[in-house]
């Protein structure tokens, strides 16, 4: 690579790319640790495009109309620092750059949206930026058509690497991009045909740009290092009103000694080659210096986007206060107030209806009561609409003949659907939901940890929740997702046992600010069992008591979802032989988990032999229920499954796996 | 569509199809549940290569040498059982037909090649075949240069529907393909323009044809309810060298009332329109019945593979006694006899010469001594060769101009890897392994739970398995991936805490017949703390007592991995303090699990207090452990995380999450 004429070509542009790019080789020589090529790669690229291009301001990260940058090949988390730290955020000064990949730093290994303002998304994970990326897109664009260009236009950049484009979930947003035909969308490629384990083309021939044409995508190919190519790639992008891709022919660890090498991927640490590269950049400082000049143009671009806030403030400042207060409720996503209302009164019809339904079915009654009181919700489904009951009248479909359209088929594409959905939640605005087979949170799984490692609060309304699936069979039966969504860090699991709890586990949902909520869901119908109105929030608190005992409390059933009714059903014919019983239903383990000792004694007292059902693996959790909280190893047992199920009519099956009031009533004498 | 001008341009072709497509109907209607109108889409393309082209003989479904044929768009089961019924397979009378999707049929929802020898691979979640059959075409690709064409020679055929090609695995699957240049493999893709939301245009514009092209497959298009059309693309598709794709344009649900809409996905079941195909078929016939000719030509079809089987037997014959031994031993999937001395040579070795290193290395370790004693094995890992320690010298890269090679660069694909690795095991002949991070599990859990339904014996190499990653930070760093995998029905998964225990987990991988394993790995150096030889193999009991309590029992500290160290220390400590301390090494509670319970019970005793530690959740199946199995609530402790972890250097975490010998000793402390 020949840097000297790079550098004469466009000594300026240069010189703030170059900050960069030793700021990069600085921190993670200090940290030891850390990935350097990538941003000394993408040095370029990112220059041109935040001089000349992304509209954004350094002292306002969290403006609401500004450009997304997302980096999704996250490793190159330097990238992201040395820009916010050179354009002057205030949440990067330089000892933050120092302290990279240190203890309490918000310099984290890969950027981690929750420490730092000026991260849109947490990526590291591979493709899932790009895929996030077009949950952004898809918001802005939903958000335009609602409040109008002047409060929502904006554009969603992002970088990918090679890593990215192998990731499957990465075709899933190329393709369903592509469909949504997301004009504002502009992928670059980091072409540098380098991977950790080599040269791209060991594992890898593809033709990505034909690869993103066949999804309808307008594709450019440049020279990364170019910066009037870049910014002419760029330009053309933004005129284009479909996503587009800008193939950035680059070299990885630019200028130093491991240039265009597998080593160049990782930690570039020798002093000797750290400062070679700085020479041969033109840039010999200390470490962590940069030239006061270069600092300030970079300030200078930080702030130039200061002019357009204030535009954007004066047209925001000109709206109804009523349309202020909503946009800001939106963004802020906060519930409407009468949501509560809402939820109680439909609980009350329901406690006096008593349907007998599946909770799909509930969850779909809940989102007709819901989806017209909060216009923020946007929903959709991984191609099972009908099935996961998604769909509500008036929704209309999302797509790009009609942006007010607050439904999106989302093909199938489970992971694409989550990762979009984190898009979603983290642009703001918009409140995310989207459905498919319990069972298929295995395809997007990747996504579901990012929904809570990074607190944001996405909605997955998981349908077909056990063998209760019936025919499909065990491809399709969870016994272990329960396990799975209730081990996963800051995620609320919710399995409501009727409609009542159903509506109760969707307030939830769409109450909260900073966890993910999982709504475990029944194929098949469940009478109503929550008769008496309460307008209490039950399932918030995790178990309570559903049907206390009559007489002396010799036994507790405790269940969840479809085998409440069961337990109600042993309940009565325990009682009816004197045992007395109460059932808990314990819609949500983790909920309860939150609960102070006391309630949980209240609804776990020593003494009565427990029985807990579920037609799942006990390794779900239930371990803690029966054994502990003043539970005995002798006086307990579990009623659920203890492998994979098999294909039959549901009721078969709930015999076949002994998941019965019967048992379930044999299982309680058995103890006593 | 013009039935009858069908019928008439083939008529005995149209016959032999009708029956494929009225037996499906028949089953759908009888289970009134199912999938009617892929295996109705479909039937042309199916009836031409059963016919013409595929190698098969209905009487030796296990044939080493057979042509796979792999329906990855499961769903359309009713396909694959027709085919078999009709063929003459002799598990596959019409009593299952008739009992399909019934309690203790072989016709499961979805293909089951657990139940049915004529089923290569389980499919049903969709893209998973599609992926699986890449990895069936590299077992042939190597079995071939391994055994000679004389033994091996055979294509792999696949049938993928729309939502096979949205699935992202089906990118990871088709970039490696193309890739590894699998000539041997063909693609028909089930082009009918329906998902169960809508038309495909709904959720998808791409260009398949284009896609396929730009990862470098071999590109067909046809009508795919022309005989003659069909034929001649399987012909041109077998001589190519590229993989090969052919996309076939099918009406969905074909004659039928609801043809080419999404209700024609589902199951058809309406009487009275069931009649009206069945009389546009020229077939109205009762119900499950099959014209007697109709149903002889497919008989001498199911037939007509014998005389190649008998060639084949003929040149197996020829074989030297060793050369035949060596190829029957790897398609049982046995281990050579030898193993087991290696094995404990190895562990000999290990314990006099004690040395520090991370189970990443010791794994490799194991692997240099296993690997050119198991010339079955075929490696690979998504792109981290170096830092899973999956490569060993002399493997050799498997690529198209290496057909002998046994490590595979699979690319940043841990979905694709798995799924390619569930069809190496799942063809025969190879015993397959491949690496990732942990955490990355999360991608490619897809597969892996079916590498656990479908009963084979992949081995999952993840390193990186907790905070001691380090600085890579949460993304990277698992707390709840044990749990996931520990709860997945058939799964062995193992955490050793040293090199011993690392020889012993893969010897236990190494000749597993029916469950996958997950060998879960550092990436920091640990001490060996197996010091004592024994032949034995400890692992497989899952958990044993590493170190006795001296004087009284007071504690027993039970651990996995790198936290068995910390355990020895704090053990250490507590016996200086006159605390009879036993450590209980644990590195697969599964199979502790499977011990009986006077085993157990030795090995966790009543009486002493308990404490359990492992840098991952509590959530992971310690609740078993602590509070059951003679535990009790106010005994016991756990030493681990809470939640996500964060970016720092790994020796800083451990400090910051409390797992250290301090607060192992200070638990054991407070206990008594």
């Amino acid at each position: 690579m020949d840097i000297a004429k790079l550098r004469e070509a466009h000594p300026d542009h240069w010189m703030r790319a170059a900050a960069i790019r030793t700021l990069t080789l600085d921190a993670v020589a200090a940290a030891n640790s850390g990935h350097s090529g990538m941003p000394m790669g993408m040095a370029d690229v990112a220059t041109v495009l935040f001089k000349n291009h992304l509209k954004f301001d350094a002292s306002a990260p969290l403006w609401a109309d500004r450009d997304r940058f997302i980096l999704s090949a996250g490793h190159g988390s330097m990238l992201v620092y040395s820009l916010l730290y050179l354009t002057g955020y205030e949440e990067m000064p330089m000892e933050q750059i120092k302290n990279f990949r240190q203890t309490g730093a918000k310099t984290a290994g890969h950027p981690e949206n929750f420490l730092l303002d000026g991260v849109e998304t947490t990526t590291g994970p591979l493709g899932q930026g790009i895929a996030n990326a077009v949950g952004f897109a898809m918001a802005e664009e939903s958000l335009r058509a609602r409040f109008g260009a002047k409060l929502q236009n904006h554009f969603t950049y992002c970088i990918a690497g090679d890593g990215c484009l192998m990731e499957g979930v990465s075709q899933e947003a190329i393709a369903l991009a592509g469909r949504q035909k997301l004009g504002k969308l502009v992928v670059f490629w980091d072409n540098n045909n380098i991977t950790i384990d080599g040269t791209v083309d060991l594992s890898d021939r593809t033709n990505q740009p034909m690869r993103f044409k066949s999804a309808g995508w307008h594709v450019q190919e440049i020279d990364g290092h170019d910066p009037e190519a870049i910014d002419a790639a760029i330009e053309a992008a933004k005129k284009s009103k479909k996503p587009s891709m800008i193939a950035c022919k680059t070299h990885i660890a630019i200028g130093h000694a491991k240039q265009d090498t597998s080593k160049g991927h990782g930690a570039l640490t020798d002093a000797a080659e750290l400062k070679a590269t700085k020479e041969a950049y033109g840039a010999p400082l200390g470490a962590f210096e940069v030239d006061a000049k270069v600092k300030g143009e970079w300030e200078a671009i930080g702030a130039q986007g200061r002019g357009a806030r204030a535009d954007w403030q004066a047209r925001f400042d000109e709206q109804s206060e009523r349309r202020q207060a909503e946009f800001n409720r939106v963004f802020a996503g906060d519930a409407p107030k009468k949501l509560s209302a809402v939820i109680k009164a439909f609980k009350k019809q329901i406690s006096d209806e008593q349907p007998k339904m599946a909770t799909r079915s509930s969850s779909q009654k809940v989102l007709e009561v819901v989806n017209p009181i909060m216009p923020e919700t946007f929903g959709g489904s991984a191609d099972l609409t009908g099935s996961n009951n998604t769909l509500t009248e008036g929704l209309g479909t999302f797509d790009e003949t009609n942006r007010k359209g607050r439904y999106v088929y989302y093909g199938i594409r489970e992971h694409g659907m989550a990762a979009a959905m984190n898009g979603l939640a983290l642009h703001g605005g918009v409140r995310p939901y989207g459905g498919t087979f319990f069972c298929f949170t295995d395809y997007a799984r990747g996504a579901m940890r990012l929904s809570a490692l990074m607190r944001i609060p996405v909605t997955y309304v998981m349908t077909h929740d056990s063998i209760g699936l019936g025919e499909d069979g065990p491809t399709h039966q969870p016994v272990e997702h329960l396990a799975i969504c209730r081990a996963t860090p800051n995620t609320v699991t919710m399995r409501p046992c009727d409609t009542v709890e159903t509506a109760e586990a969707w307030e939830i949902a769409l109450t909260s600010q900073t966890s993910p909520s999982v709504l475990v869901l029944t194929r098949q119908g469940l009478p109503t069992l929550r008769t008496e109105h309460k307008n209490k929030n039950m399932v918030a608190s995790g178990a309570y008591v559903l049907a206390e005992a009559e007489g002396k409390r010799q036994a507790i059933i405790v269940a969840t979802g479809s085998e409440v009714s069961l337990a109600m059903e042993a309940r009565e014919i325990l009682q009816a032989e004197g045992i007395g019983t109460r059932v808990v239903s314990m819609p949500s383990m983790e909920l309860f988990a939150e609960q102070d000792e006391s309630y949980r004694r209240q609804v776990l007292p020593a003494g009565p032999v427990r029985v807990g059902v579920e037609a799942a693996l006990r390794a779900g959790g239930w371990d803690r229920w029966l054994l502990g909280e003043r539970g005995r190893e002798s006086k307990q047992a579990f009623v659920g499954m203890t492998g994979f199920g098999s294909s039959a009519p549901a009721e078969e099956l709930y015999e076949k796996y002994g998941i019965t009031t019967a048992n379930i009533v044999a299982q309680v004498k058995a103890l006593l």
